[in-house]
C-alpha cells in the first residue's frame, strides 16, 4: 500500500523521536518477549497488516501473526494477533500500532453498521473527504473493509460541481460543459443539487452522478423518479444510523456518510506483553 | 507552532495533489468571495489559527478573521470566523481547514466536559499518547485549550516505568535506580502500580509520580493516603464521564483520559461561501 | 499548480547544488540586468509561468513579464518574455528555466500538430502515461495547452483493464464486475480490446470506455459501428502524424498518442542577457 | 548510483500514488508471472540496471535478468531482459521501468551516432546542462554509455566564464584571475569565446579550456592553430549530425551537443507479460 | 537510535553526491578488501556502532567488527575495529565514518576527563545545548558514554527560566507559577539565578532545580547551604578543567560544561586499507 | 547560499521541536526586545549572515544588523551585531544562531592563523573533507573567509588517486589513464605520492596535481625540484602551526590542513538581551 510506510515512520518518529528513554534506561538489550493483541469489545477487524508493519518497522526481526482476515467480525475477548521479538521493540511499537489499529477497526465497525442498516435496498454506503489529515488513504481502506465503497480520494480525481462552482460558471449546464472539456475522459461528472429544478438541470447537462444534498425524504423519492436511471443518484447530508434506512429506501444508489471517518470512536484493543 | 506548517502542507497535498480539477475547470480566475465558518452546535473553540493558516497556505492573499479567542465557549449558530479572498482559494482550503478545526474543537469540548466534571476537587485532567498519528502536537494543544494539561509528549521526554519494564530490571527499585542514572536530571520518574504493595515499593524507590492503574476507588483512596504527598498521584484506566468525579474525589492529583484524543467526535462546523 | 514548486526546487538544486561558482567568483553583487527569452523557431507557447517561477524561486525580486498567453502560436524570432533583476540571479535561473520551457513548448507544439491533423473529425487527441518521470503533471499540462486532453494521471485515478488483468480474473466480464465493486463510483471503467469479439465482450460487461489496441483501420471502423455510442471509443497504438487522420475518420472518440510526451523534441529558445 | 533510488521512488509515487486500482480490484494476489522486455528497433542498451531497480523497488522478490551489458548494440527484436515475480508487481513497475529505459537507450543511441560520426578524428563528444530536470545524473550516465564524456555536472563543479561574466568583471583576464582566487585548485577554468581576439585574450589569461561558441568552420580552424595545444578546445553551437564531422576535422578536442539529452526520442521497447 | 540513519544518509550524500568519481573511474568492481581502524592517541571509545552503520549504509554486505565496548579507554595504537567488504564501498564510507567517530571519541574523551576531575565529590558532569547543529543526539550520546549525563535535549523537553523569562513574567515566583500551569507534570522546573536573593526567591517559588550562573566559589557554597537539599543545584559558567574540582567541592549536584560539545577536538584515528 | 536554509531549519527543529515550552509558558506574546551579540575574545568574523538568517527564519519580522564585514578581525569586547524584535523570537533563535556563529568564527580564526604563518611564501592553505557531517558547505565557506581556499567539496567533484586506487588499477599510470577517460574534462587529476619514485611516476602519468603525503621536509624540497612547475604540488599530513612555515618554505603550492575544520574550537560569543 503506497504511502503506508511514510505514515508509519512519521508516527514512530512522533512518538519515539530521540529515543524511548524508559526502555533504554531500564530494559536490558535482547530480551525475548511475546505479546497478544486482544479485542476488548466486539468489532470488525481492519488494519492488522498495518499494525504488523509498525512492529517490523521498529525492528525487522519482530514476528507478527494475525489471527483473522481483514473484515472479520470478532467477539469481545478475541485474540487479534500475536507478536514476538525483542521486548524493547515490542514496547516501542505498541502505542503507534494500537493507535492505528484501534482507529481503523473503529471505522470498519461503524461502516459495517451502516451497511447492515441498508441491507436489502440497492443503496451503497460511501465515505467522504471528511477524513483525518494525513490518514485518508488508510481510513478509506477501512471503509472498504467495513463493506462501504469510496468516493473520490481528493479534489484531483473526481469532479463534484457544487452550487458555488456552477454559480461562477453561469449555471449548471455551462459548468458541466466546461468540466467535460477540461477533465480526463475517464472521470464521471457529479453535480450537487438542492432542488428538483436543479436535478432537472443536471440531467439536461448530462451529469453522470447527481447528488441530492440535504433533501427531504419525499423530495429524494421524486428526484429518483425524475432521474429514472439516467444518472447515479447520491444522497448526502443528515445521514445517521437512525435516518439511513429511510434514505436508502427512496431508491438512491449511493449514500455518503461523513461520520464514518470523522466521528468513529477508537475500538478498545490492548496489548498484553509477557517474557518470551 | 513548530511542525504546524508541515501538517498543513501534507494535508493539502493529500487533498489537492495534482490539482482541484473541478475548480480549475469551472471557476474563472480571480473571483473575489467571502465565507463564514459557523458552529452548528455548542462547542469550545480550538484551532481557529490553524484553520486560518490552511487558507493562507493555499493563497497568501486570503484574509482570515477569527471571531473568538481560543477556549471560548460558543452557542450553536455562532459565527467562528470570516474568510475572504479568491473564490478558488477558499474552495481549495475549505475541507482541510474544516477537518482540522472540527477535530480540535471536538477535543477541546470533550476535555472541557471532563474538567467541568472534576471542578472543585484538586484533580487535573491530562491526556495520553493515544492520539492520532501525525497530529499529536495539535491534539495536545486542543487539550490545553479545553483546560486539561499534557502528559509527556512521547517516549522521549518522560519516563514511565510499567510492569514490563520493572520486571526486566529486577523490580521497581532497581528500575528507578537505572532510570535515574540514565535520564536528564530535568525529568521526573513515574512508576505504574497495580497494587498497594507496588505503591509502597515505588515510594521507597523515590518515584516522583505514581500511577494507579485500573484500581478500585477504595484502593485509590488508600494509595493516596499511603503516598501522603510524597509523590504526585495519577489515576489511569476506566475513566469516563460517569466515573471521573468519584476518581477525582479520592484525592489523586492527575487523571489521564485516553478518550480525550482517541474518541472525541468532530464538532459540526460548516463554511458558507458567497460571492465577494 | 500543486507540486510545481518542488519540481523547480529540485531542478535548481540539481544544477546549482553548493553554488554557482563562476558567478560567485566573477560577478560583483547586485548588478542590475535584463534578459529576453526568444523563440528561435515557430512554436506553441507553454510554460511561461513555469519559467517565471524558476527565476522568482532563485530570487524573489526578479521581475518576469510574459509576452503571450499560454497556447499562443508564435513565429520564429518572437519575444516570449522579459526578465529583469540581479544579473547573478538571471544567470543562475537561466538553464533550468529554459530546460523546462523548451520541453513544454515542444510538447504543446507537437500536440497542436496532432490536433490540427484531426480537425473536423469528432476525435480528440489524448496523452498517455509515457511521460518523463517526475514531470508528468507539467507534461500533461502542456498537452492541454496544445489542445489535447488528458488520459488518467496514473494508476490511481483511472481503471484500464488490459488483457493480463482480465485473464487473471477469468475474463473481461468478471474483471469489470470486480472493478465495479472496488473502485470509486466516480470513475469510468475502460477495457483494452484487440478483436471484435473482445469489443463485444467489453460492451456486454458494461465498460464505459473501450480501447481498440493496435487494430487495423477497417477493424476499427467495424468496432465503432458495433459499439454504436454505448461507450467511448479510444484508438491506441501505431499512431503518428501520417496515420492519425485515417484513424480519426473511423469515428473513434479518442486517440491516445505516446509520442506527445516521450518523443517531443525541445523547442529552440534562447535567453539574451544585457546589463540593466 | 547515489540518487537513483530517490528518482525511482518519486517516479513510482507519481504513477501509483494511493494504489494501482485496476490491479488491486481485478488481479488476485500472488499470481506468478514472467515478462520479456523487447527492443522494437535497433538501439544501444543503457539503463537495464535502472529498469531492474524499478521492479525490485516495487517488490523486493521480483527477479530481473538483463541479457546484455550496458553499451551493447542490439538489433530490432532483441530480448533485453527477463523479469519474473508476482504479476501485480510486474504490472505496477512496467510503465516507470519502460519510461526510464526508453529514454536512456534513446540518449545512448543518439550519442553513439555522434561518436561514430567523428571516429578517427581526435574529437570527443560531450553533453551539456540541457538535460531533463531531475534526471541529469541518469542522462549523463547514458551519454557515457553511448561513448561520450560528460561536461561539468552543474554550476557547482566547473567554471565556464561567458561573455556576461567577463563583462561584469572587466574583461576576460580579470575574470579568470578572480575565478582562480576563489575556486578549488582542482578545477580547470573554461572561457567562452566568440572571436579570435577573445581566444587570444583567454590564452593570455591562462584559461585551461577555451570554448569556441558558434564559430564558422574556418575560424575554428584558425582558433585551433592559435591555441596550439596550450588549452583544451571545445566547439559548441550549431552542432548536428550533418555538421559534426566537419567541426571535428578542425582539430578541436571536444564537441558539446545539447541535443544528446534535450531532443533524443524514446526508443521503442515493450514488455510482454505472460502467466508464470 | 532514532534519527541516526538520516544523519548518516545526509552525511554520505554530502560527500558522495552524484558519485565517487575516482573510485568509479579507477577501481574495478567487486575487489574484496579489509581495513583496520586505529587509534593514533589514547582515547575513550564512542561511536563504533555509528561508524559501522556508515559502512553498511554504503553497502549492506560490508562486515564491521568492533573490538571494544563503548566507553572503553584504549591506548595509542589500539585496533578499534575491522571492516571488510568491497574495496569501493570501504573507500566510499571511510571519510564519513571517521568524521563521526573522531568527533564522538573526542567528546567522550573530554567528558571523561571532567568526570575524572570531580571524582569523589557528589557532583555530576552534564552537557548543554551548545552542540553541533544536526548532531545533538549523537553528541549527547557521547557525553553519556564518557560518564556524563544529559541536560534537557532542547527547548521542548525541559524548562529553564532565565532572567529574561522571569522579568517578562513579573518575577521568578510568577514565572514558576505560569510554567507549572502550562507544562507536563512530568517535567521539573529549573530557575537560573545570579545572586543569593534570587536563589531564595527560586526556593520560595518551588523550583525543583536551581542553576547558579557564573557565581564565585564562595557564593556557590552559600547557595548550596541555603538550598539545603530542597532542590537540585546546578553550577554553570566559567567551568574548565582547572576550575571544575573547586566548583564540585562546593557541594553542587550538577556541573554543566559547554566545552564538552562545542570545543572537543577530533581524536586522531585512521583507517588502513589492504587488499582482501 | 544553496542549502543554508535547510541547515537552519533542521537545527531549529532539533532545538525547538514541538515548542520552546519555557517561553510559551512564561513570556507574554509580543514583547519587543533588543539583543547584542558580543565577541568575548579576539576573532575573525564569519557567519554573521548565517546567524541573522536563523533569527529571520524563526520570525520574519526580526531585524538583524551586522556590525562588521565577513573576514574582519575584531578585538575582545566588540559588538558583532544587533538583533531586535519579539522577545520570544530572540530567545528561540539565540542558541542555534550562536552555535553556528561560534563555530564559523572559530574556523575562520584558526584558518587566518595558518594563513598568517605562511605569509610571504607562495603556499596557500586549503581545507580537507574532514568536516562536520551536514555542515561542510558552511565550514568551507568559513575557511575562505579566513583566507584559505577549498579543496574538492566531496568525492564527486574532484579526483584524488590514492595508493589503494592505483594499486587496484595496476599502477599510477594506468589509474590516471582510466580517470582521464571517465571524468569530465573540466576536472584536474590529483595523485597522492609517498616517495620520489611515485612523484616521478605521477609526473609521467600527466597528473595535474601531485600530493606529497607525510613526507619529510627534505624529501618535499626534492619533490618540488623534481616536479619543477609541471604540476601543482600539495603538502598533506603532519601539518600544524609549528610545522606549517617550514613546509611552506619547501616551495609547495598548497598545504591542506584537516584541523581547520575538525578541531577548531568555538569562539566565545554571547548574546545580551534587554527589553525593547
Amino acid at each position: 500500500m503506497t504511502g503506508l510506510d511514510s505514515i508509519i515512520e512519521q508516527a514512530l518518529r512522533e512518538d519515539i523521536h530521540t529515543g524511548d528513554i524508559t526502555t533504554l534506561a531500564v530494559v536490558p538489550e535482547r530480551v525475548p518477549a511475546r505479546a497478544r493483541l486482544l479485542a476488548k469489545e466486539p468489532l470488525v477487524v481492519a488494519g492488522l497488516a498495518v499494525a504488523g508493519r509498525v512492529f517490523t518497522t521498529v525492528d525487522a526481526e519482530v514476528r507478527f501473526a494475525p489471527c483473522w482476515a481483514e473484515g472479520a467480525r470478532v467477539a469481545a475477548g478475541s485474540l487479534l494477533a500475536e507478536v514476538s521479538g525483542d521486548a524493547a521493540s515490542l514496547l516501542q511499537g505498541e502505542r503507534v500500532a494500537l493507535n492505528l489499529l484501534q482507529r481503523l477497526c473503529g471505522i470498519a465497525t461503524l461502516t459495517a453498521r451502516y451497511v447492515e442498516a441498508v441491507r436489502g435496498t440497492g443503496a451503497r454506503i460511501v465515505d467522504t473527504r471528511k477524513t483525518t489529515p494525513g490518514l485518508r488513504m488508510l481510513e478509506k481502506y477501512a471503509v472498504r473493509v467495513g463493506g462501504g465503497i469510496n468516493h473520490r480520494t481528493g479534489l484531483y480525481d473526481g469532479v463534484l460541481i457544487k452550487e458555488n462552482h456552477s454559480a461562477s460558471a453561469g449555471g449548471i449546464i455551462a459548468a458541466v460543459r466546461r468540466a467535460r472539456a477540461y477533465i480526463p475522459h475517464t472521470l464521471k461528472i457529479e453535480v450537487e443539487t438542492e432542488s428538483l429544478d436543479q436535478v432537472a438541470e443536471a440531467l439536461e447537462a448530462g451529469a453522470e452522478i447527481i447528488m441530492l444534498d440535504n433533501m427531504e425524504i419525499g423530495t429524494m423519492r421524486q428526484a429518483v423518479a425524475l432521474i429514472d436511471g439516467r444518472a447515479l443518484v447520491e444522497a448526502s447530508g443528515g445521514v445517521n444510523l437512525e435516518t439511513v434506512r429511510a434514505i436508502a429506501e427512496t431508491g438512491v444508489d449511493i449514500i455518503s456518510v461523513g461520520a464514518l471517518t470523522h466521528s468513529a470512536r477508537a475500538m478498545d484493543i490492548s496489548m498484553l506483553l509477557e517474557r518470551g
